[in-house]
């Protein structure tokens, strides 16, 4: 049965090239390229400003209040690794504090992306170990109830699968599946091309609505201009 | 019916000058001189720290997930304006980014108030294009549901129309009705300065207790002082 | 009755090293160290990063939308205390601001913690008096409804008696009660001990797993290790 | 100013047949024939099962934790009218209940709308008296706190005026500015017979894919069609 | 230290006359008798319409996602009383279900209050156990992590200590301190009286206005009242 | 890519005998049988009350505000199917009404699972149509964006593939796993039996603490037993 607990170990991950590609394009840019999809939704929230990372999903499963299965996560991630955790209910606990981080970093490890809380905050922020969390919240936790790590877990409503990528920065959370990264990386470089393109038209004072050709499209809906005398007096 | 959708035009803008001074009065105090009205609640937070602004508001309602009239909204805004953006239902998607900011800048418009999402804050932020938002959001959205430009909207309990000037800074985000304009900078001068008085009194060590002459209120309210030894006996 | 409205005067305080002592812990190490116990939540956040704080509670229960015994209350703080304020029913309202902060700084007090709003959040945090709050809110307050003033309140659930001792910084806010401060700073001190050895080992590559003797809890637990390709194919 | 504190007098309401047939076709199909506006959103919801009622509203802004507005408001009111209630900041207390509703039914009120609270419930539901409520809760409030009666207030991020027509049964509650009710009720009147057609069309079968003809649309978008067995290869 | 675990045994309640005759009076009443304190807000709803009952509060503290502490409780358990439950931190799962009301039925426990989840509803309905939780949710919990029973706890926002008594109804749960039963029962007796005669006054159509003397108020707080059709034209 | 939108056909559905008898046994039995997985969460509550469904998921990923992909889903449904609809981002909006149950029933769809609203609720209930949902919202949808049928969608935290046994009572909202129906039934029944052992134990006056030797339990992890009298004297 899926409800099984397990470790699982040997995750495939993607090219760490491809990888880097999608942090310098951040998450607003990447969201778009995937057709808008795969954000864990603004309930994650970064607990420093500026940074923005991207790399393989270590995914954790915990029990609420429990953070046994990070424990057991530390030894299955790499250099480049980024962890997932979720609660098997909701829980905003500080789960996750300086001493995993410090655990992580010596692995290599970017940053955390949690539902849940974190704590020592002026401590990860000294790090430079980079957090996006559900809260700030020093609530501890014990550490004997089992659960999963690297299977499937669900963040903000996205699916999370060990080896997909995470990319993160002050816009949110996002997960590219794995098999998806080299179109999706080639879709963003498009995407930021015809950016820059409109980014220079606007700084040059033309509007979206002609540039995108919009002014039909308020035709045909119906939508009426009239002066606010006009309208004030019906 | 009020329930066409329309985009008005040639709306009217309070005084400059009267915007300019409720600008440097701030939230809090302009608030206070309206008899504690038109706050548009706590829920909008502004994305960076310090800025304090005050213009005429370009109102729009979106459909959720759609921000076809932004776009059609920007040709409607002149210099010192603030676009104040909701949803025909209540949505968090990052309907403004970087590109929106990129338009308005140029037609001199100082910042946004939304009830949605906004992304690309890290370029926001650089621009000094300032924001006040429900939520920082990647998700996209599409442009082809019709709304509304310029027509009375709700922000977060307060009506807010065409051209009522509104204030922003740390404290949160005001809309003075036009007509309003004058007698609540009025006021406001007025309580800037019974503020300062206050605020030497407390320096030197008076409390509010005697110079609002509160005891009074206590005593009549049946508030009995009671050393702590006696409360816990009984 | 236990629901009459006093203001409790000569309220005991803790000593100042132990509370000292406490700050110098901060907020994580001692709510490790009470057994997990004794947090506010995390809906309390601070308007200000950086600070650590710790003091004896003045405790104050307002009527929502009212902060009139805010105003009883400024008369019974001492140096070195914390003004803890909640409303008889839930309610965001700022009924704190600038005014107050220079009243109590007047009288040594080093911040506030309050399940409200506060406002003036600029001149707060360059006066350096240090705020957690449950929401910036520049929405005013009246003065007219009777209240209490150092009986025993619950903050985010945590029972609050005057005198308790508050510790306060980035990750949240604690009450310690007066009487266990002695045994809660020993074990403090105990755990940080504790903390930096593993701090070291983990430094050094150490797994927690191994540390804390886990890997039979798992397995006491049914947990079982699973490469990847073989899950995958279940 | 606007922010004055009144009580607004010989408000006109709008015809009492229009009412009653507004009444008859109910919240969902109002809504529609209004172009989609006019809900005071999910929040408020019914204290009773299977009521429908529309009247002419009688407007209430309160302080928090306060009722004295809606004791005035008892004077204003007429046979027809519907009481509806909001409060200047957020706030759930138990404003209303049964003796409220006692004074109110002998008026010839039909119910009761508030973003805030009501108590004595199963007395609300014996009387007949129709509530639609942000809460049930008991708590209590004051009368000491100037408000106003009959001015525009905002119920979910909806207008309402007084004389405006409420509409209520269990999928919430919608405000028809009295202005529309003619065009609203015509509209409403054949959106009735438009559905009655498509719920023959259903029962006997048709797709609303055919009946909307939205395979075009589909096709428009690039939606694909493709068995799961080809889905789950890829 | 407070923040052991403990089980405490032979807590006293209070005399079960008294008790009864709560009971009669309901929520609403008692809460204002007590001064508008002791409620434990709305967030805590009935699972079942139109039941009422008071009892002596058995007290229990649980870890999230963990019920152990409920299978300690039920053995101190005695006719008459209603368990208390709520977590070291928030959370919604369903710790108890109908096995458990089959145990405390099997003691005389009358109903439950819980800040967490239930589950079983359909049977707990027909069982006529009554309960009161802050949801439905069928999400197991586990039994090995330590918590308390018959301490100090707090309920949405409210203290409620070991053999209080728990009124509950449609209106929600209140707290009367044990200590306060007497006095309680007194003030609210004089409350039922008080009502009965403003009931039939208002029946009769005497305006709360006059019978409160609120129309001094209103004139004291400069409210005005004015025709709609001069307030249109301002 | 996985982004693209595609509408899934012929999509694969569980043993008919598996299904109903998963339906017999209800959510909180089930979802124990399987290791306390798959909920969608208590924020999901169904609009009638007994309903107790189990049936195969046609899944559905609409974007807010837009109920075009359910106009495309009843096509792919089959009798026994339970409809189970999200949007690309948090919605309450009303998408699904009366017509659309019509139309299903036709079909011979058992009912509808929603993160979004639903209206016409009085007809829904009528009809014997069961719905479980995140809101009951009048608010009306457009048809014009796209999205997918039968991909794998997140409710609540759970992923729900299409073809996925759902199972629905007054307890929540259940997804099991295609594949594990079999093995989730086999130990959903042996749980009933060793329940109904427990049952009759507690009605015979058995505790649990000695059935399911917790006292043990408790005694390891350092729970003491204190009388009243001696705790309240520490």
């Amino acid at each position: 049965m899926t409800t099984d607990h397990v470790i699982v170990t040997d995750v495939e991950r993607a090219d760490a090239a491809t990888i880097g590609a999608l942090a310098v394009h951040g998450v607003a840019t990447v969201h778009e390229a995937m057709g808008r999809t795969g954000l864990v939704g603004p309930s994650l929230r970064p607990i420093q400003e500026g940074a923005r990372i991207a790399g393989s999903a270590v995914t954790v499963l915990c029990w609420p209040g429990d953070n046994l299965m990070i424990h057991a996560a530390v030894e299955q991630c790499r250099p480049g690794d980024i962890l997932v955790v979720t609660t098997a209910s909701p829980s905003l606990d500080g789960s996750f504090g300086e001493l995993f981080a410090t655990a992580l970093q010596h692995r290599g490890v970017l940053g955390l992306v949690t539902t849940g809380g974190v704590r020592d905050v002026v401590d990860l922020r000294a790090m430079g170990f980079h957090v996006w969390a559900g809260a700030v919240n020093a609530q501890g936790t014990v550490k004997v109830t089992a659960g999963s790590v690297n299977v499937p877990i669900t963040v903000g409503g996205t699916i999370v699968r060990a080896g997909d990528i995470i990319v993160a920065d002050d816009d949110g959370v996002l997960c590219v599946p794995r098999g998806d990264a080299d179109a999706v990386l080639a879709a963003s470089d498009a995407r930021v091309e015809r950016e820059a393109a409109s980014r220079a038209a606007y700084q040059s004072g033309q509007l979206s609505l002609d540039r995108n050709n919009l002014r039909g499209v308020l035709a045909d809906l119906g939508v009426r201009y009239i002066p606010q005398t006009e309208y004030d007096s019906v």
